[in-house]
């Protein structure tokens, strides 16, 4: 098996998580190095025990390391595109977090940087990587639902965040949503043309007064003449709920969440099943496990990433459309952007 | 148990249905006379073996008749209005088949009459009858989800009408999605109060020809803040599928489509079980029935119809509306029709 | 269509619940007389709202009635036979109530009384018309699990019968699991040879006072070497538990509970659906009009019952080995009966 | 995090199993020494991957080194009681995998050496660490279900071994249905008193001529009055299929198959969703890692641990038991075994 040393810049939660995945699952990506100005005792244990050598604060010790072949960026948001483009530069594999930054320029700056410097550049939308949502994408790409007509994806989170992140977040549709948009695009396999928004405050008040919504509905037209719904919220008291449905000229195809055990009791009062779990990490962990394992391919194998520069950057553009069709209470097309 | 003897207006399709289901499983009503002025021999037939006595061409038999004290209307729909109104006038408690009428003012005058007649009214949405949709109604009436945020609601017809349908039929909006709207204002507990349209041709260009869509996504705000999406096709090929889905603050509650049997066969290439019923009747047959007991037993009792004028009018408002969004690209407030 | 004329003998739950079925749901038969010595206000009421016109005391009404072609038998169990015999003498197709007779020899003079007259005999095994286990009968017999291997039934009651009825019930194997050994036989193809049986008092000692068992686990071996078990519990608190399971070479087929809907809340503490029915007479309503309509059709065309003697004859054997098993606790073999 | 040292003896795939699991989810347990006679290349490439420093031919290796405080024993089953009862002799806590040994003086034998070294024994039923029988079984011991009368459980697998493990194995009983004999014991709460078994030939007649059967019926008889049934395949054409129902007082508790997706597909042909695992490393998966990190807790914190010397030894009763039942046709009851 041939594999690659790699470094990590940020091991702050989703640091933590690609480090403890790729430590796990990809034997194919030795860690090298972590980096983090910030790094606590408890991380320094954990990162520890994965047996990664080299834990150092300022990422030029990643960036600076010939023996390093790729990069996964997992710093604050605002530092993203400046990692991954320093990292470009040095002629490393990138693999950054989503979103890449929430200016469109910025993304757009970060696709050229790449593709000048000549290395590959994964983005980190994990949900792809999901063995529900990848069995609806596989069923799609087979044709077994035959021309796509309608696109639904729910997408609730369990608690919304703290009021101080949702301040600094960019609002909803580039926080949350833009999830839903990578894999309405995903699913579709066609473009999203235009968008129109619904959006209120119904989970928190306090939500509204730091100038974002909680709940969302957006309708998308794709290019290929689908139509599809989005809805949000960021609060759903039974858990993480995460579904999606195709459908199409010869069928329809759709998932559920993932419970804790499938269980079930019948008793005098109904019958009783598991909740959907409660957090992200336990959905999607083998999600995250899976992307690693496909950016580790690209680089090795020397092939497209899954995952790419503009699949980090149209579901920007659709947020910020979706932002503007709700302030403007109006449908805005995506050309409209920028 | 107290009877009453009623009359049937029309004996196509629907005014069968009922007549037999009244006939099996209404026993506080006996049919005393069906009329309809072209009755096939099968049709002729079929009433009688149903023991129903008066089979005559001409509705004023009916509705002179003063033993007859309440008359369902199953006629063609542009007559509904006016057999409703002649009904009231004669002093009979009226069921008058969806849509009212498609022409606001008319579905209002029948409103206008009943109440100068002091009669009882109800509209044929047979669908909150469904034991499926009742139950998700019933939970959230209960208060079990909370405060209502998100409503969203599957309806596709597992075939479209014949293109001459559809040119009379008024569009999908009034004559599809019509039901769905009511369906939502029955979950929501709130009025709609605007909306927003997304429409295509995606099964038959025909349909397009004949001036209509045939796949529609459409967003709704509701007086409470709520919000929800309906989505409609006029072909799904697996059958008639039929969803409801209420989130709320406590949770969610949905419900799916029956199946002719529940039996599950686990073979090599998958595991397998029924799909949905292919047709209408069979999925709501119970629904036809329970909602002439509910009328029976607002008629025997002198209790207000579960389904009122106003019912019937806000859904051909709603789908004006919807239809002005599609062709004006915006969304449009209810307050805007008329 | 071909209509025939026939009589109900018994006016018990069974009886109204077939006259009821027959009234609503075959119209090929047209229920002429029902008679019951002991026909209480509330049943003659219920009667007379179907149109039956002959409600009589006497049995002899209806076997002496020539217009009368066939009858269907829901006395009391110890006059099953009886009223079959004279029946079938009178010339007149049979149908009877499961159990034909608790002792063997008096089902085997039935079988030969109805062959002497040359009438058609169908015993009530209503389940094998349940559509849940139909399809899985159907499902074998198409070959979809290939060679039968295993069978499993459950078959749990929601409360036991009163202790007097206990008594006289002939015992658990007799009156309960009698269903069961039918439908073994019916989704195997093949004959029980063999039976095993454990059982025990866990559901209320009065019952083991009384001589019987509440709770029973019996092995069955079949002729072409399939196995199977059954399991009966008197009381499931949480209603009427049905569930078949066929188990194959090719695959597996089984069924499971109707509800009343199918509902889903997601709430904090967990995922709940509705319970299945409480009541025999709600989970096997589609059972009991399918097994007239079959009786109605192999009168009138003239062909073999779906149900026929022998097949009223068999559970009864395996039921006496099962008994003989659980006293001599030993394996007892069909072929050692009688 | 307190940490030990652990010995693995045995590098087969049950072996290597345990060595990835421990390696990626039990940071506790720190793997020394693998001791294998024959390694292959590739299995040397797999533990070295694992970063386990010591690769070794002979388990005196591990037995000597006072570094290790347990050992995993994966030898060939012949083995199991010989290197567990040398472990304890050499003062070092051990994990055997099951059976422990088909010959119960045997086990004893272990049971007694463990008892006198005053090491920590647990044996390898693994399924009792499974999500989803653990889910029920938590459902029993919270006392949802009442009083325990029922107990069922269906084990199938994909396809059958080889004839020539076959002719080794001690037997279906011994080498399959034993871990459901531990399972029943496990759910029930209760120790089975008696059983009786059908056995038959109907997947490959191979089997048979080796000596044993491929299909079988158990059912068993609880101390405390339960009843069960045990049903066992060698091959279920669509997968590992293994599912547990318990049946009490107050409800019933079933689990299913985990399925590599929860997608489902509406189609023209019916309603398609994932078969379950094809293999019983993919269903179990999760239930190996568990079943070591509880292991590791024992031996850290000094507790007893879940599975004990005679959580070993009473399945291999039952399964001695279940064997003389086949063989004699006659229910065995455990006393009756040495």
């Amino acid at each position: 098996m041939k594999t690659i040393k790699i470094g990590i810049i940020g091991a702050g939660r989703i640091g933590r998580v690609h480090a403890e995945n790729i430590a796990k699952f990809v034997p194919e990506m030795e860690i090298k190095t972590v980096s983090d100005p910030y790094m606590s005792g408890e991380t320094l244990e954990f990162l520890q025990r994965l047996r990664i050598p080299g834990l150092v604060k300022d990422a030029d010790v990643i960036l600076s390391d010939p023996e390093i072949k790729a990069v996964v960026v997992c710093s604050p948001t605002d530092l993203h595109a400046e990692y991954a483009i320093k990292a470009a530069q040095a002629g490393k594999d990138v693999f950054v977090e989503k979103p890449v930054d929430y200016r469109i320029e910025r993304v757009r700056e970060v696709i050229d940087e790449v593709k000048k410097a000549g290395v590959k550049l994964q983005v980190g939308f994990n949900r792809r990587f999901d063995h529900n949502h990848r069995a609806v994408y596989e069923a799609v790409r087979e044709g077994k639902v035959g021309r796509v007509n309608l696109i639904k994806i729910s997408s609730r989170d369990p608690a919304p965040p703290s009021i101080d992140y949702v301040r600094v977040s960019g609002g909803i549709f580039y926080d949350m949503m833009v999830h839903d948009f990578d894999m309405a695009r995903f699913l579709a396999g066609s473009e999203v043309t235009e968008v129109f928004a619904y959006g209120g405050v119904l989970v928190d008040p306090a939500i509204g007064e730091a100038g974002d919504v909680d709940t969302a509905v957006v309708s998308l037209k794709f290019e290929n003449g689908a139509m599809g719904v989005i809805d949000n919220s960021r609060r759903a008291v039974y858990g993480y709920d995460q579904r999606v449905e195709v459908f199409g000229s010869e069928g329809a195809v759709m998932d559920g969440n993932d419970t804790p055990s499938n269980a079930v009791f019948y008793g005098v009062e109904g019958t009783v099943s598991d909740t959907c779990y409660k957090i992200m990490w336990d959905r999607y962990t083998g999600a995250f496990a899976a992307e690693q394992k496909a950016f580790a391919s690209a680089v090795i194998n020397g092939t497209e990433p899954p995952v790419t520069g503009e699949d980090g950057l149209y579901p920007i553009l659709i947020a910020a459309a979706a932002a503007k069709s709700l302030r403007e209470g109006r449908p805005v097309r995506i050309a409209e952007i920028e």
